[in-house]
């Protein structure tokens, strides 16, 4: 029977553990705690964290491969695995390029992929002539440790600049500048390559972004001139950085170009509408590949696809209080992640597919406000 | 959280655990054995059999409702179980009725339903003129305990009749004797109806057998001039009985007229198609009907499904050996059971969802080939 260890008991893993049920694979998950959204769906987990090597361990000895639902590991501890003859995929170099927001920069320079303009000295004048040559406002990353935009900051002049560069120095955090595009609009493409070299991408998904988290998706996108050109991106970065599973290239749309803004190498929120959408789900394409089994087709089920999250509010709703009331939306595909409320959190995603985008959006729109509110329009 | 509680560890309870993750439904499954095919995949199993009054307890104190993976219970403790407040779906009354089919035929008689010509006498003589009177060969049917074409013989005269009457008699089984048709085809309804009432009936399935198992389903199905009339009937029978759950009704079309052949009072092999290819799942909407939340939409995802299951054979090859091989047939949407490869076991399904009839039955064909042989043709 084939083991897959997954690294992170979220609603990744979670949603990997219901892909694995059909292909009979047995998911393994190294979660925090018993109640994490992937252990509460699995038979077999190993409670840690991702940077206990005893916990890391005892899940590699019961897998095939080792995977992940998040970057937050130990980058030198897998690298360890990997020397002890554990399959680790994506590899350990793959995740520390993920974990690394300016060793992304610098690879894709090198191999003449689309950046925007970016400075990653830790030098505050260096960074600061950079800021100043593109113009401000800027956008200042921590080059670690970030995510759901956290750890972005757009900065309007020398002074903020000069307080933000020293207050993440001082707290250890590297700091990437990078020029602040006109944005057209952002799409994101899912790319899967297994270890023997095959890949498939995704149609072109369009990402609408608030307060940082991507919250809306829609499939087909617009920018269709863009399409072919972020495919053929997508299929060399994963090339590149010898990516085994699924990954995520975010892109934006500025002056009429494509620009690379950043990789999630695994499953990704911009990929959850596979699951109701696409001939084969963004997870079941994870575990094909990192088990080196042969891919399966990405194609649309239906001309048009939304997927919208539900968000936990200020009033703190419980999804699972008012799930009767979303249920009665026909059409509407919900996901729930067994996640308790909280503000601003991700609980859960809505997919609607049918023929017409504007009412797929609306469909989808409609199940998210009853599930937030407990009330249907 | 809403918790169901399986009475069963079969692919049908297995295949509910994956609808239950999206919808944050917990599942707990009543399995004889730890390597049972749902206890495999859910975090919550009671070891026990379903006539076992302290683990059937143990599974009531824990859930919202009861339900069921097969029919082989105890209805006499349902009904205590009943008496003492727990919530059974479908009804312990209603469990009888379907593990009976000389109670069946009676109440679908009673109700003016189109049964075949039966007789559910025990004495041989009273049996025997009813054969004589509607013409050998007839169908004689072991009235509880059959399934899957066991348990049911055509018999070709008098002395064949004789022997096995007496036979059924000396251990205890009632006997059904049933005209044998002249069958034009079969077609399957599933019909989901929840305890508030509402009902949703799916696109009639066409059934075809292999040696007494249900071994393809096309949808839609021919003999579309009967369709209205089987969803009508479904329906009704679904009203009649106090269904609470999914429910299969087999018919038989011949004479130009629909004849009920037999209920199965949850999730069927008749309804795998629905994972891949309806709105809303069988086994997700099972879970909907009996938490008594809103039904889900029963329409087909693509003009054509078709579904075709994997036996074990001679050879006993085990499908995740071969798995590899199948999943190189795009298109092919797979489903194993977990199960260990046995001669005329269902060790899996195969769907394939498209817009032609005989290239989705191909396809499927295809796949179902390479996995239960190991090649590709």
């Amino acid at each position: 029977m084939r083991t897959v260890g997954v690294v992170g008991g979220g609603q990744l893993a979670r949603m990997m553990a219901q892909a694995a049920i059909p292909l009979d694979i047995r998911l393994v998950v190294l979660a925090e705690r018993e109640t994490d959204a992937a252990a509460q769906v699995v038979r077999d987990v190993v409670l840690g964290a991702p940077d206990d090597a005893r916990a890391m361990h005892e899940l590699a000895k019961c897998c095939d491969v080792i995977t992940f639902d998040h970057e937050l590991v130990d980058t030198a501890l897998l690298s360890r695995l990997e020397a002890e003859g554990f399959r680790v995929a994506p590899s350990a170099a793959t995740m520390t390029l993920a974990q690394d927001k300016r060793l992304q920069r610098d690879a894709l320079q090198r191999a003449g992929f689309p950046n925007p303009r970016f400075c990653a000295s830790d030098d505050m004048e260096t960074a600061l002539a950079f800021a100043t040559g593109v113009g401000f406002p800027v956008v200042v990353k921590a080059a670690r440790g970030g995510y759901d935009g956290r750890g972005v900051w757009v900065i309007a002049d020398e002074s903020a600049f000069r307080d933000l560069f020293s207050d993440l120095r001082a707290r250890g955090v590297p700091p990437l500048v990078e020029e602040l595009l006109p944005l057209a609009g952002e799409i994101a493409m899912l790319v899967a390559r297994s270890a023997r070299g095959e890949s498939v991408v995704y149609p072109a998904i369009e990402t609408v972004q608030r307060d940082g988290i991507c919250n809306e998706l829609r499939v087909p996108a617009m920018f269709p001139e863009h399409h072919a050109e972020a495919a053929r991106i997508a299929s060399g970065i994963a090339s590149l950085i010898g990516m085994v599973g699924i990954m995520a290239i975010e892109f934006f749309i500025a002056n009429d170009t494509l620009y690379v803004n950043e990789l999630a190498p695994r499953p990704h929120n911009s990929g959850h509408w596979t699951i109701d959408g696409a001939r084969t789900s963004q997870f079941e394409q994870h575990l094909r590949a990192v088990l080196d089994l042969p891919l399966g087709n990405p194609d649309l089920v239906s001309p048009q696809v939304c997927t919208v999250n539900i968000l936990g509010g200020a009033a703190e709703i419980d999804p699972r209080d008012t799930l009767e009331v979303a249920l009665a939306v026909p059409e509407a595909r919900i996901h729930l992640y067994g996640k308790e409320p909280r503000n601003g959190r991700k609980l859960g995603h809505v997919t609607v597919t049918g023929d017409d985008r504007e009412t797929v959006f609306a469909t989808a729109k409609r199940a998210v406000g009853a599930i937030e509110s407990g009330r249907q329009d």
